[in-house]
């Protein structure tokens, strides 16, 4: 794929401009509400610490977060920046105060219930549903107290692209794979640019399925490629792509040890 | 597994109903926090129908939800009351007023951008953790609206457990997986209990992996079997546990045949 050219770049990025959460003008009172659709990934953080009330209450969110079953397969690797450095061997992410390693954990509920069958792939998918249910519990409990986060799937071998370094570092069980690592701090910025998101009604149907139509994906892959080369000056998006295709064969030939292990 | 004795079940009863999010008194105020941390799953809906505004926030809350290098990696099919008895025959589950279907989607991704290597379980996790990010950051804006839900992985034929089923019936395309249907609707009853959590600290650790103290899931596990007896007279909780691994055997042949589709 060729670089944008300006036209086609200014034409993305005014786009982006324009993607804004919409939220129904009756609702606009509800703060509650506008904290949830207006949350943004934040990837620079000021030295400000977390207080301790507010970690706790991160913390609680995923603790009570709903599971399959109330199976809780869930385990929460927890750093602050001196652990992270110490454990790793280089500064938590971004700048962050705090990061959660997000696992699915299966281990522990086939130490309470008996007789499970091997099911490994049944089994991931409810790890890494409710692994995402309390990810995304913690990171929205986070907002409503001012607190700013984003979930790294890569970066820095924290996320599940790197799931066999982290295995191998956390010691994990059979049946616990590592996530997501969410990272936590306050915003060393002002208000983030909300990054291109489909229309509302490209991504719903009723009944059978219904492909997006072509023409709202090209204009999405144009507010994709145009909101990257805004934001990485000299490098280009298909170059990104690549990059993740590399990391995606390796990380699927890790998870298919991880994932369909002998037995336990 | 035998059913409970009269004492142990009172004694497991009496922890559920301490089972309480755990809010440090500093952040009580915080109505916002409240909300995402006293949720609860709610299987009985009233009569009354959701407004408008209230869906239509509901579903901006999946269509902006966060996602792996924000590819939006999910499909929602959309049901009202009449629409499901006529797609699927029978009525919608639990009384509720309104469902989604949540489906992992790499299908859309697929169609934009070029040369994906064949990953299919790294596109599974992704397309898994990204479509309950999403569910999950629905299912607490509706908390904001006072419009309760539930997360059904079974239960008529209408979520993961049934892939193969919704696969067919919805003519999802390969790469596309069920993984969660949310019910939506008002609660019919008042406060609904909390059911067990594993306690503060049970699932956190620093560094390397740390197993759950056996005394701790002892006792998580009298209460769950005490939880599920009193909610289920007549019944016992290993009978489930066996209705489950049932299902769990067929879903698993399903997953996998779902989940390494060959190429397209």
């Amino acid at each position: 794929m060729d670089k944008l050219k300006l036209g086609a770049l200014l034409k993305g990025l005014a786009k982006i401009i324009g993607s804004r959460p919409r939220l129904p003008r009756s609702l606009e009172s509800n703060e509650a509400l506008r904290t949830i659709l207006e949350r943004r990934s934040v990837r620079h953080y000021s030295d400000a610490p977390l207080p301790a009330d507010a970690w706790a209450a991160i913390l609680e969110a995923g603790r009570v977060a709903p599971s399959t079953v109330n199976l809780q397969t869930w385990s929460f690797a927890l750093f602050d920046r001196d652990e992270w450095s110490e454990f790793f061997g280089k500064a938590l992410p971004l700048g962050g105060q705090r990061a959660i390693i997000v696992l699915a954990d299966l281990h522990r509920a086939k130490r309470v219930v008996e007789g499970f069958p091997y099911a490994p792939l049944a089994e991931y998918t409810v790890g890494v549903m409710n692994a995402s249910l309390a990810a995304m519990n913690m990171v929205q409990a986070a907002e409503t107290l001012g607190v700013s986060s984003v979930m790294l799937s890569e970066t820095g071998r924290t996320g599940f692209y790197d799931a066999a370094f982290l295995a191998e570092q956390l010691a994990l069980p059979p049946g616990v794979v590592p996530i997501t690592t969410i990272v936590f701090g306050y915003s060393a910025r002002g208000e983030q640019a909300m990054p291109p998101k489909l229309p509302p009604g490209a991504v719903t149907f009723t009944g059978r399925y219904r492909e997006t139509p072509a023409d709202i994906l090209a204009d999405w892959h144009l507010q994709m490629r145009a909101g990257y080369q805004a934001g990485h000056k000299g490098e280009d998006f298909s170059a990104k792509i690549r990059y993740y295709n590399t990391r995606i064969r390796t990380a699927e030939r890790d998870l298919r040890r991880l994932v369909f292990y002998d037995g336990e």
